[in-house]
């Protein structure tokens, strides 16, 4: 099949993380094997080979020489303008009779993990084929052993960070509870304390904000593999982006399918988490599980069945795994979006006298149980010993001149910026405040343009069990476009059970 | 937000079934809605809307005031070039929570079931979430309670008929088995006896022939509703394809999803065969099962499973089902392929002498039960009684007959046409055949171009338990251009183990 190339060229087309190629109908490759528009087909140019689907265009597009590709398969193939590709059927990826097996009732052992896992890896998948492996692991379908199996499946087909002290501590926090950012405050803690935390944090996907982002508007936080190495060596620590090491790879792969069918998977969860935790070189983890109405775990039982589930995934990984059940049920400190939490973490570290109480408390909370879980030998003295001692670190300065060490370390230091526009929305009655809807809330700040426009989002100006009057300020909402405010105060109106008030009865 | 309409323009881009939007990332409805490349929007013009899934292409495809629309999404917006559309996020599809309650172990209520077929047949799922809705349905997990709502609901989604009769008789193959056209025989059979069989079936999608694509080759198959009911008033039986009078109209697309995946689901194959039927307004039908090794039905007892579910759903509808379990280990009679099928038909129908045994015993099973089906008051006979007045009706030349007069009534009789090219394919050695692989029997016939170009395919020369000598023709391969019949001839060369011969034990 010599003849079946075609000249390469970037149509210039997003279609984010799918491979795309565009042919027409009637050149000679499209009719000798017999392809459809959505056909699976196999691009394999002298260097590399990848999987895409197919598009019929017409001739105002393309020449019968060429196929177009998008811009993801241009990047996957590292294809060259004019260069020559072959085309053939994409054979049948393996790993799905596997996916297949699954859904029929077997169990995934290792090797069907790791053969499915790197299939994904190397976009072999098409987005209906994750669909059904994400469907196939949905809710509680992955048993424990399966759950380990893709975990150490995950962990193998990415890079792993080897560290070299025994304790090298880490968090997380489980599910968006908005405002929640204690990380830059427990990392500066625990840093200033002499122990090893290189904290990697995502950006926000569908909330308002992510540790990534938050700490960007403060310092750098792309930093190259080696950078973020010294930054460690240096300081302790690091407050960085995870995103340009590749440490598991299919994980947003298969986030972005279960957002899109809106699917909760324990099982995927649990090994999202870990794998992420092991690949990082992490030998101590604190997990934060907020349990509330609009959390994304619901219950108290759920937060304990998914504790027992991540400590044993993690144990037969050889790590350390500490579960913290929190209080779910309403946004954390005052600011949701990237500047306005940068502006309640920087509170915090400096002491001043109007930080967020809770933001305070928790970040003590999650800091006095990591402070406990490093001491490997000798005595362990109570949780309260340890409490006082993050408190101590936090209230002396330590913690604060530890943070703008480490931010130096990644490039700099700068203050978080307030954004342009700001809208105050009032009570319309008096009451109790007696119900956060923390998603409409999310949602909100995300409308009014968090996290693009860093500077975005909302402050809260009231807690549950608080007393307002008619007319009192609720929220203030900010924006850097006055459309964009427009945007959020709209869906503001049409969800204004966002905050629940309920009438004081007198 | 009376700005957000852009132009359409048809883009001439086919994407199967698939709704695409194109747009540009600068174009400011992406920008106020905060659109991403492969984001699902709703697109609304006064007189339609749809869901489509947003591409982003650079400048040189569109204005920044343009949307370009693929093929389908075109179509079914009903589009008009220059009108203006509104676009906006799509809403959540509501019924997907059902397929996610579905996932997580609630039982689909009727209900659920038609509202997610509603949303199917609306073209509101995107395909992820229409895999996700078929590994909800793979393999056993449909009950038989689901299985009956969900058929219930694709009847109702579309087109039924009625027709006069009390008795309105059809008959159906689960799975193909490679030129096992019995049902231009099986029909005219029927019709000659005086009973209704307004007959219409499907074009193949994978395999090398469907009943309308032998029929095309003989005769029109494509009638509008009213050409067919006069057929059938006329005849008592029509012989035309069942595509364009919409009949269960989700099932090719749940088809075309379960086919990416290469996932069955006998609760999804039970409502898709039940709901034409019902749809269709038959009254009996016969279901033969083929079972083999290399058959859809593997074996004896998923034969049995799989008729008790299709007895028990079709009596909740009414319906009246047998089904014969039919021996599925070999190709039946020598063509395969439109045109190769359709002279095995006519030289059955015509008594020739070399007519294909197998295909003329089929057949008077098939119709004998369907004869016997179809006495409602006063005694049955025999099976053997149905048998040979099947048989005399044939024999007589009034199944024949029958047959002329139909394909006159659709339009005309032509004769099948032989195709330009022909290989035939030896035995490489003495033995006795011993085993047919179907599916690699039936790819073969596909690559040499059926049923794209209708004369080509194959035709067979031995049977089971033939005994061949070294240099003896197994099949001849036929095509309409040198490039299939090569790619065949390679396919087969590959796959010498498509027929399996043992070596005589001397």
């Amino acid at each position: 099949m010599g003849d079946n190339f075609l000249y390469l060229t970037k149509i210039g087309i997003d279609t984010y993380q799918h491979a795309i190629v565009f042919m027409r109908r009637d050149c000679h490759v499209c009719r000798a094997e017999g392809f459809n528009a959505m056909t699976r087909v196999r691009v394999c140019t002298d260097k590399k080979s990848i999987n895409a689907t197919l598009i019929i265009v017409s001739e105002d597009f393309l020449s019968h020489q060429q196929a177009g590709l998008s811009d993801t398969a241009w990047d996957m193939l590292g294809a060259e303008e004019g260069g020559i590709a072959q085309f053939s059927h994409a054979p049948a990826v393996d790993s799905m009779s596997y996916v297949r097996g699954k859904l029929y009732g077997e169990a995934l052992t290792n090797e069907m993990a790791n053969a499915i896992v790197g299939d994904i890896k190397e976009g072999n998948y098409s987005d209906v084929q994750l669909a059904a492996f994400v469907a196939a692991c949905a809710d509680d379908k992955l048993s424990l052993a399966e759950t380990i199996a893709l975990t150490q499946a995950m962990v193998e087909s990415g890079e792993r960070f080897h560290w070299s002290p025994e304790i090298v501590l880490d968090k997380h926090c489980v599910g968006g509870l908005p405002g929640n950012r204690t990380t830059p405050i427990v990392t500066s803690i625990i840093a200033a304390n002499g122990y090893l935390m290189p904290k990697t944090s995502s950006r926000a996907i569908t909330s308002p904000a992510g540790t990534a982002d938050t700490m960007e508007t403060m310092t750098p936080v792309t930093l190259s593999f080696q950078h973020m190495r010294d930054v460690v060596e240096q300081q302790g620590a690091c407050l960085a982006w995870g995103g340009s090491v590749s440490l598991s790879p299919i994980d947003d792969i298969v986030i972005r399918i279960e957002r899109a069918l809106d699917l909760d998977s324990e099982g995927q969860l649990v090994a999202s988490v870990i794998s992420k935790k092991v690949a990082a070189g992490s030998t101590h983890v604190l997990i934060d599980i907020p349990v509330g109405p609009s959390a994304k775990v619901r219950t108290h039982a759920a937060a304990e069945k998914l504790s027992h589930h991540l400590f044993e995934t993690a144990a037969a990984l050889n790590l350390t795994v500490e579960t913290l059940i929190t209080d779910g049920n309403q946004p954390v400190g005052e600011g949701i979006g990237p500047s306005l939490e940068a502006i309640d973490v920087l509170a915090v570290l400096r002491n001043k006298k109007n930080a967020p109480n809770d933001l305070i408390e928790r970040s003590l909370q999650l800091a006095a149980r990591l402070l406990r879980m490093a001491i490997l030998d000798g005595p362990v003295e109570s949780l309260e010993f340890y409490y006082q001692l993050a408190k101590q670190t936090l209230e002396s300065g330590a913690a604060y001149e530890k943070f703008i060490d480490i931010c130096h370390a990644q490039g700099g230091f700068t203050e978080p910026e307030l954004a342009l526009y700001k809208q105050t929305l009032f009570a319309t009655e008096s009451g109790i405040v007696s119900f956060f809807n923390n998603r409409f809330i999310a949602k909100l700040a995300s409308l009014a343009g968090a996290p693009n426009a860093p500077q975005a989002g909302l402050k809260m100006h009231v807690r549950l069990g608080d007393k307002v009057e008619k007319g009192q300020g609720l929220l203030t909402l900010y924006a850097q476009a006055q459309g964009e405010l427009d945007y959020a105060l709209e869906f503001y109106q049409r969800h204004p059970e966002a905050i629940q008030i309920n009438k004081e009865i007198l």
